[in-house]
């Protein structure tokens, strides 16, 4: 079944237990849960597999692999404008992986996790049939600007997304940098309502955004930053490089709403260095779609990733 | 190589992060870490795979894999004495498995987290090559007598152990329950010293504990309770029932040190119902060992579960 339909069987399954937790703020949906302990401060607590011939080739480094775990975790927690705290891994080995492949993968799990702020605390590894998958939980507390959540866009925000997109696969899915400090300047520093990253494709985060907030999103074709990797992938492909741009996912960039004034300050100067664009715009209503260049519209279709579980 | 050869190497591994993070008070190498989070109070956080073909065999029903996956995260928590919170899971479905198994797999860890006080908050889920496997995070705070370590056993202290030993292969490791509720009663009503869950087998477990300790362990073989799968169990593989008792594992009671006298108190009371044995006594030195019914004596030898990864 597709992995949408399996998410929202979970999510009746566990609307049960999140009636019976007070201190359950946001539940499966978003980035990451949000939780508050008892006594004790917000937690925002995410769990994330990479699963070799799914997240990776097979023969793929374990330096890569350990980083992809890692980054990709923080990635969620950063998608929720928050601070990384720790991490954990569990790692399932090939039947067929050395001695040094173990340690190599879970040197690069923990090299990676402090290089991000986020350092491993435990894990548990075991040796079993089939894929080599590693699970990485990251745990993190709230950016200074508080959480924020895929479900607050406002009618007349605009729409930004940081750097460039598409064709992750010719190696950034694999070395791509979580935007934690971007995000963290981006709560404090902005009136942000609504963020997530670019992990299944813009075409599709636009529209688990625009859905979770209640809106419709106005995508502006001609303005969407299109990566030097899907210009060379779509020589090979016989595609247009927008199209990978579009759909192709594991960007890991920020997709976010905020009012217009503020995306102009941004895109003029930037986010911790890095470049930011104007895609769109947040409409009334829950109809999304892609301007075209010559200004015609097409209703926007999640074209990007989306898992057969 | 061995489990334990590979813990030490990731012990060393994360030493350097530890020296990093003064707010990490436990690290890799008790049953579950301890962190003081910023303007929070103290998390215990452990992370568990179950693996088929290592935990379970293949064709073992959805539910007692997905209720294994819990129980054996959640007897993590109470080996630190703690109050489970909650947990994420993360689902590795092997190829051929159907959306039922899917479907029955989840509502069986979401039901057992439940059951057990920890709600499923999160989680991801994904089909790969080779063996279904689930990875568990379990997160709590600590318990009303504050967290019981592996490693603050005393000279003189009783060595208990809770209900009866061996032969979990027989079914118990799939269904039993953690033993949460007594390792907050002993916790709170107790100057228990040093806990540890038996997972890895009581002889190994006993070691661990004692090496944390820096202590020695005098076992009297003659005290050991034996389950009566371990008599079932010793009939058909000829060995002698106290050799399942010592090393099976997977027998997820609780092994526990205290003054003698509080051990007496719970031999005759028992524990919130549970059967409470004192199988030992806690001695100077580093040397443990055995005593047989005949009062000779033999090095303890870890006996039990050593993973090779």
């Amino acid at each position: 079944m597709p992995e949408r339909e399996f998410i929202e069987y979970i999510r009746e399954l566990t609307a049960r237990n999140e009636a019976a937790c007070p201190w359950l703020e946001v539940g499966v949906g978003d980035d990451a849960a949000v939780v508050r302990t008892p006594g004790a401060g917000r937690l925002l607590v995410t769990t994330d597999m990479v699963v070799e011939g799914v997240h990776f080739v097979t023969g793929t480094g374990m330096e890569l692999v350990g980083h992809k775990a890692v980054a990709r975790g923080l990635s969620d927690i950063a998608a929720m404008a928050g601070r990384p705290l720790f991490t954990v891994a569990a790692v399932h080995l090939a039947p067929g992986s050395t001695d040094a492949d173990a340690r190599a993968l879970v040197r690069a799990i923990s090299e990676a996790a402090e290089r991000y702020g986020a350092p491993l605390i435990g894990g548990d590894v075991c040796r079993g049939g089939g894929a080599l998958n590693v699970t990485l939980t990251a745990v993190g507390t709230p950016g200074p600007g508080g959480v924020v959540l895929r479900s607050g866009a406002r009618t007349g925000d605009a729409v930004c997304v940081t750097g460039r997109l598409g064709a992750s696969i010719r190696g950034r899915h694999l070395t791509f940098a979580p935007r934690i400090r971007e995000a963290l300047a981006l709560g404090e520093g902005f009136d942000v309502h609504a963020l997530i990253d670019v992990s299944d494709g813009l075409s599709t985060d636009v529209l688990h955004l625009a859905e979770a907030s209640g809106v419709g999103v106005r995508l502006q074709e001609a303005a969407i930053p299109v990566s030097e990797d899907a210009e060379t992938q779509a020589r090979q492909t016989g595609r247009r490089p927008i199209e990978h741009a579009l759909d192709d996912g594991e960007d890991y960039e920020l997709l976010f709403c905020l009012p217009r004034k503020q995306a102009r300050a941004l895109v003029e100067r930037g986010l911790e260095g890095l470049e930011v664009t104007v895609v769109g715009e947040v409409v009334k209503g829950s109809e999304s779609c892609l301007i075209l260049p010559d200004g015609s519209r097409e209703p926007l279709r999640a074209g990007g990733w989306e898992y057969e579980v």
